[in-house]
């Protein structure tokens, strides 16, 4: 049985969610045919609100706004501190663990001149200009891993000013994690970062 | 850290599809964010046409015209057998097994006079027209086993014409599954419909 084009569509734009196969994509779809108009307008309005989905002028993240709730937020515990991320997703992971009261901000990817982003796609000048207004003393630097994390890190706390602390995150073991199955980058890493007890 | 409303509302509506949790849901709509434009429009949009879906004035199948592939097709198997189903997905479920050559009716329900669900609801007036137009000469019921779907049967027999072939489809165990872990219903209708070997 040809299921018509209408629904195929449906299916197909399900289907590129991460985790979504068509089978599944087919059953939502299906569920979703089973709701009265007005929820399927809604559903479809909201989700095509996400083009015009603003962003923060100060940080980055997502916004109702001009500017974010952090940014926006008057009881954050410590406005001193800027926690430099890549993506909008590493700074709710951050949120998510509690640990951290100051201000963020979102590179939105991290330095590659091979594909053409420098400093100025990553809105450095606007990391500088913060820290000079605000007064930032301490910037933490929770950048991935990678060849290009490390490369845009030391690229940051050059243009730094000198006076401002400025830290990477511990690389170590994850909770939960065994060093029989650890990677020896993650195990050198490690070790580099041991602590007296 | 709180996140915009324009998200939330996209979460919210993600999660009343099945099997999709808050945390699912929000993982889909963060990896939505990270499209272009136009691929989110077109994602809106053909979801939003799930709202105007059309029907098959034949069966009562999704269609993208009057009426649908099977109905249209000309190279079913057996034009003259008609297939009567509680819902599309039931349908589409007879179609996958790819064990069926004939015509559809679906009936949207069953029999439910507590809610107000009577023959003019399920379109019985339609079989019966197609029926008599298309010289069908066997009903296949393909309904659930329930109070409702058994009463829905016998009506519908009651009210075909006599001359008419009128089955309903076998009840048993289904494959894969082990007498041990079955209710007592399905092993009686198993008994009641043994075959000689």
């Amino acid at each position: 049985l040809e299921l018509p084009s209408t629904l195929i569509k449906v299916v197909e734009q399900f289907s590129k969610l991460q985790g979504i196969g068509e089978k599944t994509a087919l059953r939502h779809v299906l569920s979703v045919t089973k709701w009265n108009t007005g929820d399927v307008h809604a559903f479809a309005n909201a989700l095509d609100s996400l083009a015009n989905l603003k962003k923060c002028e100060d940080c980055g993240m997502f916004a109702d706004d001009v500017f974010c709730e952090v940014c926006k937020s008057s009881d954050r515990e410590n406005t001193k501190t800027l926690c430099v991320v890549e993506s909008i997703t590493d700074c709710l992971a951050i949120e998510r663990s509690g640990q951290f009261g100051g201000l963020y901000h979102i590179l939105g990817g991290t330095l590659n001149p091979l594909i053409g982003i420098g400093p100025e796609e990553l809105g450095v000048h606007k990391i500088l200009q913060r820290v000079k207004d605000k007064g930032i003393g301490e910037v933490i630097l929770a950048l991935n891993p990678s060849v290009e994390g490390d490369a845009t890190c030391s690229y940051l706390r050059e243009v730094l000013p000198e006076q401002i602390v400025v830290d990477r995150i511990g690389f170590g073991i994850p909770i939960g994690g065994s060093l029989e199955f650890l990677d020896s980058m993650t195990i050198s890493k490690a070790l580099e970062n041991r602590r007296i007890m």
